[in-house]
């Protein structure tokens, strides 16, 4: 049977999702830990693949196992042999075909700022460190300009085979305190697409670029003068959506 | 001129504040940044050598340098040279005397829990995991009777040459959402003492003691039935209290 499971991580000290040689990856811990557990070598499917350092508090994985007993111990099985970075959230059967990169109708991601002038060691793991003040307003009508379907050729580039065309549903800042987010959901978003957009959005914030501007390279695909992309710490893979939704 | 300075840190992966030869400190840390900033050897003072995987949001340091810019160069430069996880909130210079461990009124403790059924990744660094209820009525009277002068031999050991009697100012129970926190306040703390104060009034809130078999554990002195230390990893020193604190 076909199991899905909603994850989180911490992905500090992550070489990323997706296994590698030279570093420990979230795919090689879950694996490892279905291994154990079933006692056959499992591979396991994931929603997206995020990038070293990457957080996530609703990555979705599948996995193929003839486990015999209940759901709740395979779940509990499972969050005992992880590690404490790693816990997964919700497991349920799906039908066989379920693929969770394939069937995503959308993803969901957040990337975090805090203003202050000295780092918080807390805060400062899961998000980017700001000590200039930011010029809100036209970050969120840059932001704005987002949403609706382009080609984001200037803010990322797509996996092999792809074109840059995505379709943004929502791109908007909020502030808490001094914790400011700027949440994005899309259909899909090219490699690095997210923290790109937000160093893009913090030459705005800083009075770099004009809103103007910034629409101006979203339009002309203006690779070079779109901003770094910003630490990868800041970042979280909040949610994936799905069709009919049970689980 | 002598230097007192507030700091917070992460204390996972450290193997506590003070020196030692196998293990990443806090203090170790915070000599390089001062070595390589000043281009003297340094040596900190602080108010509590805190254990291993034990955190700080409010720790206190001093040192004497002949530091010749201005305390803002010093704060940044400390702040630019020192790791993510160690942060130097304030600094100030106070009287050659000033010894931040001697001079301590009061050190203030926080004990995070946090009660689900599955682990939190963001979460589970800071605090310790709870899955089966709390009777946390039962709890809050048993915390209430450490408030005053006590021998809390029951709950630690103390540093060589000192006796067991402590003060304590306060000492109770919150919740915030799904988060459960235990505060203490006293003169000073024996070695473990809230790890052992926390794990013996989780006995109380699953039910395993009485309010009353904890208050004869604190008037015996009994160390047998107080309760193990609970993790490290969910302590933290939140604030250490001086008299006429102008800093």
């Amino acid at each position: 049977m076909r199991i899905k499971a909603v994850i989180a991580y911490d992905g500090t000290g992550y070489g990323g999702f997706q296994r590698q040689k030279n570093a420990p990856t979230i795919q090689e811990d879950l694996e490892v830990a279905l291994d154990k557990l079933t006692g056959v070598p499992t591979r396991i499917m994931a929603a997206g693949r995020t990038d070293a350092g990457v957080h996530a508090a609703g990555q979705v994985i599948a996995f193929d196992t003839a486990w015999a007993h209940s759901l709740f111990d395979l779940h509990r099985g499972l969050n005992a042999l992880l590690p404490e970075a790693i816990a997964v959230l919700t497991l349920g059967v799906v039908p066989d075909d379920f693929h969770p990169r394939y069937a995503a109708l959308r993803r969901c991601y957040r990337y975090g700022l805090y203003l202050a002038t000295v780092r918080d060691p807390f805060v400062s793991r899961y998000s980017l460190h700001i000590t200039h003040p930011l010029l809100l307003e036209p970050m969120q009508v840059a932001a704005q300009h987002l949403v609706g379907q382009h080609d984001f050729a200037a803010f990322g580039s797509p996996p092999k085979g792809e074109n840059t065309l995505r379709e943004v549903y929502q791109a908007e800042w909020s502030v808490e305190g001094d914790s400011v987010y700027f949440d994005i959901a899309a259909n899909a978003f090219l490699y690095r697409m997210v923290r790109i957009l937000v160093g893009t959005l913090l030459r705005v914030g800083c009075g770099a670029l004009t809103t103007a501007d910034f629409v101006e390279i979203l339009q002309n695909q203006d690779r070079r003068r779109a901003g770094p992309a910003v630490k990868a710490q800041g970042l979280c893979l909040r949610r994936v959506v799905y069709p009919n939704e049970t689980l």
